[in-house]
């Protein structure tokens, strides 16, 4: 494994040998997914990491080098959770489903992408870690689990613990795959192709706020069907339910209390919410952000909903983005 | 047929003959279910209508009675929707579903409710129609086919038009549905166990607020199964595919505009948003109020979500409710 000229171009693969899981089965020649923008500084001082959001690969969050992420003074490393079908995921085989006792957690995520930073890059302080959605959720995790490697912390649009109703959302997510007729109980036989339709509609109920679709003029099903319904239907199933199973038991305070697991962060803290944001809600997220010391609270107004965090095509919230690392990093 | 004693603990059926609906077909020997409490009086004049919700039937709006509408002074009928099973539905045979052709719309509602007004009652004009959900969307029918019979109009969580974001919910609903292994195109070849866990989990994530489920101890998936699925599983799941054609359908102006089609109401209305409802939101029912002559905008302030508008077991919503119907009779 060498380093590639860091255009960021193109996926690197990160062998980390046999990785045990907190949940105790073992990922046999587990694998991480990143890709490198910048170049890392000779201090090794200048690594922002961005963990990825629920089925996304290093490409689909690409677009954040340059709008919100400069490339030109930081090295963007963008580290795929495992289960997106890049990293280790079930549909490589030897992993296994929550139905066969699996689970990957966001610790195991943070603990392979530390070992990504120390023994690919030789770095092991960060002085930002900017994460939307799940990339958030991991962005906390690191926080809480290593406060000594983390400077700064940027949250959008995503919560240190999820909420009863989050895995609700979730639920309903897992239950339309597992309804399909292609689930045996265990594992699909083939596409469920129904179940994704369902999975696809409740997404974009979801993700995007309900002012956003004021407007539309396009048949709603035809919508679903070309815009959504590809974002999942790319993935292996069984990696669309692990990501959902490693979402719904994200908690920082691993079942404690969840102040007292924020207040043991010590990076400074930008929180941003999005205004519109239907399941990582501007209510929550400003209480979690009480509970960070120092803790800056942003709201992004956007009828984006929750996708206002990830606005790979639209200026605005990419600008107000931009002003908040800013000013983060300035401080 | 004959009117039996006014103590609303009774279904009775209304037979209405062959109904020819608007989409061109007919129903064969349609009834219509309601339920009267309290007495007609000599004039006919206090007659309120309560058309049902979504899979309501007239023994699940009953609560109302007392609570909200005084049966000491009204003769409180409530009227089941076709498609809820007690009224003419797919279930019963003899009427299908959009994949066959079929669409009940509420103005083929409204127009067999005011049959059995007109014929059972003797009645020709409201002081009130009072509805909650599809109900409120029954009640702007109404206001707006039969301006001279409506003296006044209460919409409780529910448009005058289905928007498509609400149409994207209803869309997810109906797919969980078809989804399932028992649905064969046409119709379900058995009951559609897993389709009918993905509508419950799809249901109590929209129905209810976020902030809602904030406190719950006991597990979600526990919840949602005890709590939510046997409202849906009691009924036939082709009858709820029906309801949800008309939910979707809804629209008083027709494809028109809806504004020029609000500003024909003449009755005195009262429009009442839930502060957290996710579906029937603020904006929306505010914006629908304003283009209706002298109505009254309120906010039911309630984590209820949705379900604030029908609180059989919530008091402080049950009193603002009738505060509102009070406020309303008097004007």
């Amino acid at each position: 494994m060498s380093i590639s000229q860091p255009d960021g171009s193109a996926d690197r693969l990160f062998e980390l040998g046999d990785v045990q899981l907190a949940c105790g089965q073992t990922i046999p020649q587990a694998r991480l997914v990143y890709r490198q923008f910048g170049k890392l500084n000779d201090e090794r001082s200048n690594l922002i990491l961005m963990p990825t959001s629920y089925g996304a690969r290093p490409a689909d969050l690409a677009w954040t080098v340059g709008p919100v992420l400069d490339p030109e003074r930081w090295c963007i490393v963008i580290a795929g959770q495992f289960g997106n079908g890049l990293s280790s995921s079930p549909s490589h085989g030897g992993m296994g489903l929550a139905e066969q006792g699996w689970l990957v957690q966001h610790s195991d995520n943070v603990a392979a992408q530390k070992r990504l930073l120390e023994e690919q890059f030789g770095v092991t302080r960060l002085p930002l870690i900017y994460g939307w959605s799940m990339g958030a959720q991991q962005a906390y995790q690191w926080a809480v689990s290593h406060p000594d490697c983390v400077e700064r912390l940027c949250c959008v649009c995503g919560t240190a613990r999820t909420s009863v109703h989050n895995k609700l959302f979730c639920l309903s997510l897992r239950q339309a795959l597992t309804a399909d007729p292609c689930w045996n109980g265990a594992g699909f036989d083939g596409v469920p192709e129904q179940g994704l339709r369902t999975f696809a509609f409740i997404y974009a109920s979801w993700a995007a706020s309900q002012p956003h679709y004021r407007g539309m003029t396009e048949p709603i099903e035809q919508h679903v069907e070309q815009q959504w319904l590809p974002h999942y239907r790319r993935h292996d199933p069984s990696d669309l339910i692990a990501m959902l199973d490693t979402w719904m038991a994200h908690d920082v305070a691993a079942g404690g209390d969840l102040q007292t697991a924020l207040a043991t962060i010590s990076a400074r803290t930008a929180v941003v919410a999005g205004s519109h944001d239907l399941y990582f809600l501007v209510d929550d997220m400003s209480r979690e952000a009480e509970a960070i010391a120092d803790a800056q609270f942003h709201v992004l107004e956007s009828l984006l909903g929750h996708r206002a965090g990830n606005p790979h095509s639209s200026l605005p919230e990419q600008q107000h983005l931009r002003r908040i690392v800013d000013q983060l990093m300035t401080s």
